[in-house]
């Protein structure tokens, strides 16, 4: 049969996909930092050739931001797009990796191979998954079984700016019957899964600046105001004792979980001792009566990602700083609106500043939640083969994290999405040592190629 | 009369003494950041060289930090110690420097002559006039007309932790009628002033720890416990509502003040509304029922002087940090004890703390207030001279700064501490563009001179 010996190939090609891979990986693309705006550059170029290697019409495309990648090849079968993002999280604090994060390596654990360096699971790995796929399936068929177009994105990092208006300026281009997204994991870095329900993101930074410049502490301490103790004590309040959100109407929107997702969710008996215990925690920090995986999946949050104000840097100074600074983010669910929701937390801020203490803000982004409609058989033929390849019964789930384009692959392009992915809970994506474990990439490989399979 | 040659000779060598500054500001002595640390020595070299060249007997004196200068020469009159120190406090933010702060100049401003650079005020310029006031009476007189010890300090930025150690070593060398100390400023920058209360100062450094590693917000956000909120929650939870410092017993050794200072002091006629005004503010923000100078002079403290954890770069992150951290410092007066604040401090912060955080800290300095006796004739001898030199009437003032080595002077060399300086409320010391005025510099020389006559 054809797919096997497809898997044949993939299976005695592997170290040659590793190798392609570190290629990627040794281009620093982080997206979020202009200084890395030419690497970025470098990553869509590399990618585009890599396509076309294949005999992918692949193209780099200019946006006010960082570069699209597109590519379409003819096939037989139904329209797939499949997406995934080429960009990275920023390093720092860069003294806790291991090794430079961007010469990556294949390493022996105890757990097993891993690919280590940033972007190894999120995303250039996983997106070299489907890549890998198609390269075998042409290797050994000549073609591929199905139409396929390839959006690649380098923003996704920093919040997608240029990826709405590039979907609506080219949505006859790149419409499909079904979006393939490869950003997600595996459940309980075990269960193959296929993610139905993703929480929405919305950035905020703000400002808060009392004096006119810095001020020595002796001199103005005590009768002037510092803005890092009008910033701690907002900050502070956006919590109430029981881990709710202060924000005014921020639950609006949110709902209640159907009964049969909620069972379903039991039924995966997650282990959130284990999954917090992984990161040396123990008791879940968020709303005091809802379960692990429930505000994980199904509960809004809002975080401080970022704060900093006055010295910071060794020994001590005794300045009041003129300025504090904080990095907010709000995950969202349900038809919560991020912009009801900026426009409310603005007003918080606002009308808690003392006199004299003004403030500004960025907006880093806002998108929404999405829930994707599961009624298209392809669904139940794709969690089938996923189950094959990993022989265990694979799972709708949720997903704590924000993907953004799931929800415009609906609105836009009004093609459904389907997140797949092969990421594991101790990848350390966003942080320092980020990996992917080869078994991951090997039988992410032979996922695709059995969906592809499955699809046709 | 002799004096008036010397006053002469100031007067006719004022641009030479100026450029002999400039040289002294050269030198990047940050104290605070060992990276600076070959500086200090270079500050303390070139002051030794300066020294030597009036006679006087100079050494450098190795600590365990950055060197002590000494220096000796006899005289006829009462034995008196000069102290000053030659560390600057670090210049961030750089951007805010209209010129690179060690690359010192004489700029003509609307309010006259000034010497701006780092250092310029705080403490290098007010430590020249000392030593311009001694070069002069020596060029005229060829001796000094008493017998002068010096010392200067080169970690009082950083809490001069090798201070008492060194006092305690060479207290029989250093022992004096009276300690001369140049680090203050004139009374709403006209009013010629002793200081003869200070404040004291504990800095608290204190790191939170969730996790053991940065988290992505998405994957944990929600259920795992941010260490920024739970910082931000502490120190919002450090004033209340009217602005009174919340650590248990903080407040115990807080004398209210006696009747006649308070009158005196309401007698400077303090404009607070022209102090605010200058930065840009206009309300005081400390206890609701003090005046701002009471606050200032005469009452406690608590100012978060940076903050840091997460993020900070450009763009947006979605990272849970690991850690978060700040540093804290409070001001003390009166008989409050800065051990016992210590330890309650970081007692409520260890009970603060939710499940899965821990915390540690790291001590900054921990001085007491110090109220000088000034019932010496060489304080009204010293005040009368102060009056003529600036033909106003000279106070006895408090101070809101901390000089921990007044109180050092009085404990372990039983010498009584007077406290005159030139500084002016905009010589945005330990700010961008720190300067210092050419009157201040000019009629500072002046003063010691008219000074040291006068105590002779």
């Amino acid at each position: 049969m054809s797919l096997d010996a497809v898997l044949s190939q993939i299976d005695s090609n592997l170290d040659a996909a590793a190798e392609r891979l570190m290629q990627l990986l040794r281009i620093p693309s982080i997206s979020t930092d202009p200084a890395f705006a030419e690497n970025c550059q470098k990553a869509a170029d590399w990618l585009v050739a890599d396509l076309q290697s294949l005999g992918i019409r692949a193209e780099k495309r200019e946006t006010p931001g960082h570069p699209m990648v597109t590519g379409h090849i003819d096939g037989p079968g139904p329209h797939l797009l499949f997406y995934g993002h080429y960009d990275v999280q920023p390093v720092d604090p860069l003294d806790l990796w291991d090794r430079d994060p961007f010469d990556p390596e294949v390493q022996d654990t105890s757990n097993g191979k891993v690919i280590r360096g940033r972007g190894a699971s999120d995303d250039k790995g996983q997106l070299m998954t489907f890549v890998e796929a198609c390269r075998a399936w042409k290797a050994v068929h000549g073609d591929l079984p199905c139409k396929l177009t390839f959006l690649f994105e380098g923003e996704e990092e920093s919040g997608s700016p240029s990826l709405v208006p590039f979907m609506q300026e080219n949505a006859a281009e790149l419409k499909a019957d079904m979006a393939l997204i490869c950003d997600t994991g595996l459940f309980e870095s075990r269960v193959p899964s296929i993610v139905t329900m993703l929480r929405g993101l919305l950035g905020e930074e703000i400002t808060i600046t009392a004096a006119d410049k810095d001020l020595h502490s002796g001199m103005y301490g005590g009768v002037s105001m510092n803005p890092i103790r009008v910033l701690t004590k907002i900050l502070a309040g956006l919590h109430d004792d029981q881990g709710r959100i202060t924000v005014p109407g921020f639950y609006d929107g949110v709902t209640e979980l159907p009964d049969d997702i909620r069972s379903q969710w039991q039924g995966l008996a997650f282990d959130h001792a284990r999954f917090l215990g992984d990161v040396d925690l123990s008791k879940p920090a968020g709303e005091q009566d809802r379960t692990p995986l429930e505000m994980i999946w199904s509960r809004p949050t809002c975080d401080v990602n970022g704060i900093w104000g006055g010295y910071t840097g060794d020994g001590f100074k005794t300045v009041l700083p003129s300025q504090a600074h904080a990095k907010v983010s709000f995950r969202l669910v349900g038809d919560q609106d991020p912009h009801k929701i900026r426009e409310s937390f603005r007003k918080l801020v606002q009308d808690a500043l003392p006199p004299d203490c003004e403030v500004s803000f960025i907006g880093h982004g806002a998108g929404t939640a999405s829930v994707t409609e599961t009624s298209s058989p392809m669904f139940e033929a794709a969690r089938k083969a996923l189950s094959e390849e990993w022989a265990i019964p694979a799972a709708y789930i949720g997903c704590g994290g924000s993907i953004p384009i799931a929800g415009h692959f609906q609105e836009i392009l009004e093609t459904t999405p389907m997140l797949i992915g092969f990421g594991k809970d101790d990848d350390q994506i966003h942080s320092p040592n980020e990996k992917y474990d080869m078994e991951s990439f090997h039988k992410g490989i032979r996922s695709w190629a059995r969906i592809l399979a499955a699809l046709s």
